[in-house]
């Protein structure tokens, strides 16, 4: 649907190739949990995705994909965010490599609390700034931003799944936000 | 024309009281190293102030200064980059308040490598992107942008004292950008 | 027998210097949340010591204390971790200059979740993995060893007080280890 | 005796099978600057192996690994420094998953300056002090212990490859021992 699906992109893959090179080693993954900031480096709002989660339930996720091969992990950040929060989201993406951390998915629920059912998924975590207007592409239905306080609350937790909570609450510990 | 100056600042301290205090304990300071991103996060240039060290030599230096009784380390590294770089500069204060490494800055010049004549200096040092237009405020007499292979030629590091160049290295190894 | 003590320590001031220093900057800390770990790096157990919180009540509380004029962050790291866990303590102070989060705690409570009635301090705070064999110091009452999940339960947090607790939940966050 | 040679391994692949999925997504390695630290947490020493590296020349090489199908990345830490330094080495693996910089190998050398000519690979790298005695594999040649100042000089880094000299840079800048 992007244009990552073109022939001429030799680094496509089909669904079976997929799905067997999932059977063999964990993949690379990158996640952002977006947010809004002000001029003193608060977070003021957690941007929280609604689609369709990897076990299949309708849930609140951040932005997160793979990494291809031959790509720059910068480059599938910047890529992933533009996907999931629209081309004018001007997603910030931080000057240093290194995750604040570091979420292993795996295909059984009790290994890590981070919980994929199709893979093991090895992903590098960041806080992104978006200063631009986002707007949820088609995969998603709903785009919402919410305080770090609502984001932690039952009514937000619940519609979380796989991990993800757990993620967005270290995500604000590392920013200093967590109640 | 900064909050030091002002009678109305109860923060204030004459500078016989500022000589005291530093003859007691370490005084904590915020520096920022500022860069120019692009869109996917790398930083292409870096700014150096040019103006007079603590030692009394006209030097290159990153943006520095004190945290006043009573004022967040956030809204002190707004400050001194303002201070430092002009009001239209919009300096991206990092999300995080973990610096990415500190400097600790002594009278004596072995102990640390960082050399502060004046006093015992605890730095915390960020990277921090600037958006906007930066230009020098009245104490300082140039400030340039170089790019990491720059920043790290003789030429430039000659003019940097009190381990200001090696800070420069800390921060270019912190964003993947150490040639 | 620590610096605090001798008349030869240059360091040294009276409390009633102390106090003055405090009115007029903020003062540089480091904290130590002292930790059993796995041979995998995995935190097993959280040490907390029972002793008199800054506000006078008896509280569960991280290592803590102030760095000295001339002292290094690592000395302070060091010299605080065998004051309050005795001397067979074998604290591993971190490679890394880079404390994990900085709390900034204010004479009122409300400006930033840390509070200290005493003072501003800054405090840079770290993880440190303890190998030896503990012992509460006679300025403590207890150290006790919780694992990471009894040290979130009720019965644990509402024995600490100044934001210790929060402090607790970024550091189990900063290891992965938040519930 | 490690997990690529016993049959009863799931996770097993042939050098065809990973020869293909090499060829279709980056692969998750991770790697270890093993150094030996001091009571205050310096870092005094850094360990090279000396073995056949990606490129098939004679060089210095720090502890890497691929992670495995269903494996966590400290295991993984733990079995790849146990696997180059020998049972003995006791490794300290950190606490926190986050490692201290991510880098990028590509089969092109100049995509980001870290070069493996039979992958993509994605590799969190951390510090890691080791206390025990340790001794090279048969699979290395020798292992030497050096000083940062050691490491840094022309002799050493001439018999490093493919971007690990760079990387040992970001290391001592990491642990603030980048001279």
């Amino acid at each position: 649907m992007n244009g990552f699906d073109t022939a001429t992109d030799t680094t496509w893959m089909s669904p079976e190739q997929l799905e067997l090179v999932r059977a063999q080693v964990p993949i690379v993954y990158v996640e952002a949990v977006p947010v809004r900031v002000d001029a003193l480096g608060n977070v003021t709002k957690v941007g929280l995705l609604l689609r369709m989660a990897a076990d299949g339930s309708i849930s609140r996720l951040i932005v997160s994909g793979r990494v291809k091969f031959g790509e720059r992990v910068r480059d599938a950040l910047l890529r992933h965010c533009e996907k999931d929060l629209g081309p004018l989201a001007l997603p910030r993406v931080p000057p240093s490599p290194a995750p604040f951390t570091v979420a292993e998915y795996f295909p059984h629920p009790d290994i890590s609390g981070f919980h994929d059912p199709r893979q093991h998924a090895v992903s590098l975590v960041y806080v992104v700034p978006v200063d631009g207007e986002c707007q949820p592409t088609q995969e998603a239905l709903d785009l919402a931003w919410f305080t770090p306080a609502e984001v932690m609350s039952p009514a937000v937790i619940t519609q979380m799944t796989g991990g993800q909570d757990r993620l967005l609450r270290l995500a604000l510990a590392h920013v200093g936000q967590l109640p």
